[in-house]
């Protein structure tokens, strides 16, 4: 049998060498991760309309931090370690609740803080006055569109929505802040969480594995995740005519956001990621995010959200299914083809895949990760 | 927003720090425990009644470690690694029974060994006469007050009870060695041993956790777990008026035991901590033995122990479930505490927690404990 | 209680050393197995039968590495890492299967490459003549007696048989490449492959262990694997007059293969070891083939296959469970004492156990493993 190992990609000159394979499983490139990527970048931690009043709370995770989310007095986001000062107790039992009379209270020994963390009782133990300097560990927190987003780095020097691609003003015609959280998806991939982003930024697969998205965008079918990767190419990066939306029926849900112009419209969706882990879908009728969290070097958690005006929330008529059964359907595809390539990588004389031109924003992907990495 | 966490506790002069976080959970510093404490001090292993004839035998683990304790032929207790000198196969799989014959003998190839662990027989093999020394890896172990002790470090030069908080002649009136284990309770709990020992140390949670404790000793309402803290206080360490036991009665449930002083029969409570694994509480009416068990960095197993005087178990109308019932009641209040320290103490900024002056017992446990870590 | 642990083995001076016992249970030690033998060795990979025309394929484990064998056009086996050389995906799912129109097709991104592992076709992206190079990962295949070996590693010198024990033409009667698999059975055992080993290469554990084995065979009743170990024995190393095989009856399954020598048939069994791992046992009437794989240091996969005549499986009365149930039995019985083994080789003291004389080949296996390890 002829040796074809040795013949390397120089016979392939357009291809570009992607990820060596060990960052995909390595425990110890994982803990490097966290380090200096997650606990670094600001990270989408949830809608600002899950909390309603001052003293709501919920918690959210970056790698194996707890962290609290919540309202302070004037209904500002505010976010803290879920951590006592005291001997480092956890604060809060529950995925959310309510802080009662506006005080975070350790359930150990009683130590209790304001809603901007500041300590405010210690039983039996007198304090001065300055004392309530000695508060919980805060994490910074911002918001944007309605979504809460917080950096545990609190001496980061980033601005939210540096990573933005493209930047924020792409989806200033739409009334994000006012959309409505109507459904949300969450769950376990067996992959490491750049073969997530991977999967997501290039089209090449689409053909052979998402017919029906391919049927409702032309420009899938032909391999291309944007008009961007090919510009002299005649498809536009649009649904197909006579498509309104992403749903099962081509229709569209409910009327279109009225901001938008006649192109986002016929668009038929317009994109934004914020690396690392949210993109957000903007279509004419509706608004879907996805939020990746690592869980291990081979393991990451995807939640989707869906977001609908409020006006169709309240019909009575509204039906989000089709909107959300397509959505469902794409990523069910996507995780199938995420888990056997994270199967694949650890194959011992595979050092690293190649990209084949159409999935150059992989390659792009791949910059900004070693730029990362490399600080 | 305000950053409170560069203030440090230089504002809360009253504070003294506690042990680093990242020993309470990072599996490199559990190793080094097992080596440095849990291989070389004394550790409980069991009741000795529980050992009723030579070659009645049990097993009890420390670590990864598992040890035969059995009693030889002149009823004296013997220790022994669970394990062939032949070729290292594990002697007994039951965790009790008896051998026969005096003989212990490995199921794998019958070698067999005496019950001092002298080898006696080697089959198709011819062994000389001084084979016999070719025994089993032996323990060192010892018994005080009916308990059987070992420790793993052959030339240790500690003695049995040094580590003991009063010493053993605290418990001088107590007939130990009389009473009969007449309920065991284990369970595991998702924490580090050293977690285990500072709840137990300090009564400063008290107040909250324990509202019907409270009840029994005023002392804990106000946060004292000894009245050593605080001498100036008016509160003696010792149950309310009224009180006879720690029960969910508040009665006691059987006479008290002949030899008590007044004193001690009034306190309610005499406690003796035996570090790193034990601690004794001598109530007037019976005797509560908590015994910990390190199983990873973030896992520990409690076992506690009712000892009763002989005369009470025969009594027909003997009834110690007010008795067991309040200590489970307690220990359950303190698991769920010691859990959720345990999940607060890896944030990233939680360098280490502090203690209160009511705390100081858990201070001098973590200088007890650097000591033993630092050799 | 005098120590007896300082008195060593130079009191038991026919006693060797066994290997040091880190090396059964160390995780480090395992990668380090796994690279320098496991990945290194030819390796059995199944029956060729079971893949019957060109393009049906079974996949293969060694390690964490899976292994695609398939048949090419012209029937003869090739073998291929199961990753594709775009991206690194997993190229097959199912345990077996077949590739359609000779093609081994990516589910990805739909490259296909053919039965030999050249590149034929890439969707969407133009390759020139000579990128059929940039094939599969191929891995070194070869059959012998109707058995598939792989080689990891691709510029081994190592040639097939190197390793056996007696060499292949022991086994030179038999028409092992004309059997058929009738039975398969598979298990996990909580040992270190080595562990696995050890038990195979001696009997001194078979008095005890196997009463029914000895019956047959009165060499194992006498302790001795072989009567290589003590020439001058009487004992043959052959089964009991009046046996036929090795049955729960006694009696042979079916005819006698035609071209055994008298000696050979009257054996009863002949014995032959591929290092490192499979065995394979040819009786008069059937074949017994026992591999195994390593999970982790403390977990290895055992399979043992039934092989019997075409003639003999189509005889409607042919019943081959007196055989299946026989080997079953004897290896269940040395699961148990395996399992016991590796739990007791982590004690503290034990640094090694010791091989008595009849334990010799034991000694052997490990000066193989050594320089295996040394390299």
């Amino acid at each position: 049998m002829t040796d074809i190992s040795n013949i390397e990609s120089s016979t392939l000159p357009r291809l570009q060498p992607s990820l060596p394979a060990e960052l995909y499983s390595d425990p110890a490139v994982y803990q490097e991760e966290l380090t200096k990527i997650w606990y670094q970048q600001w990270i989408y931690a949830g809608r600002v309309d899950g909390l309603s009043r001052p003293g709501d709370y919920r918690l959210t995770t970056i790698g194996n931090q707890t962290i609290i989310i919540t309202l302070n007095r004037e209904g500002q986001v505010r976010a803290f370690y879920n951590t006592c000062r005291h001997r480092g107790a956890e604060l809060c039992q529950a995925q959310q609740g309510h802080f009662k009379q506006d005080r975070i209270t350790c359930p150990y020994h009683r130590w209790s803080y304001s809603l901007e963390g500041a300590l405010l009782n210690t039983p039996n133990l007198e304090i001065s006055n300055d004392h309530h300097h000695f508060g919980l560990y805060p994490v910074k927190c911002q918001s944007w569109g309605g979504n809460i987003y917080i950096n545990l780095d609190s001496s980061s020097p980033l601005k939210l929505g540096e990573t933005a691609d493209p930047d924020f003003t792409v989806l200033d015609n739409w009334p994000l802040e006012q959309l409505k959280l109507g459904h949300t998806h969450q769950f376990e991939l067996a992959c490491n969480w750049k073969i997530f982003w991977e999967n997501y930024l290039e089209c090449y697969h689409c053909p052979g594995i998402h017919p029906d998205l391919c049927k409702l965008v032309p420009l899938y079918k032909a391999a291309l995740a944007t008009d961007r990767i090919d510009p002299g190419a005649e498809l536009a990066d649009a649904v197909a005519s006579g498509i309104e939306s992403w749903t099962t029926t081509g229709k569209a849900i409910s009327l279109p956001f009225e901001g938008l112009s006649t192109e986002q419209a016929n668009a038929g969706h317009t994109f934004m990621e914020l690396y690392p882990n949210q993109y957000i879908v903007a279509h004419s009728d509706y608004v879907r995010q996805v939020s990746i969290s690592p869980l291990s070097a081979e393991r990451t958690r995807v939640t989707t959200e869906w977001l609908f005006s409020a006006e169709a929330m309240k019909d009575p008529d509204f039906d989000p299914a089709p909107a959300i059964d397509f959505s469902k359907q794409v990523l069910a595809e996507d995780s199938w083809v995420n888990e056997l390539n994270q199967r694949g990588v650890t194959a011992l004389p595979h050092q690293n895949g190649y990209l084949v031109p159409v999935e150059a924003d992989v390659g792009l992907f791949h910059e900004m990760y070693s730029n990362w990495m490399s600080q």
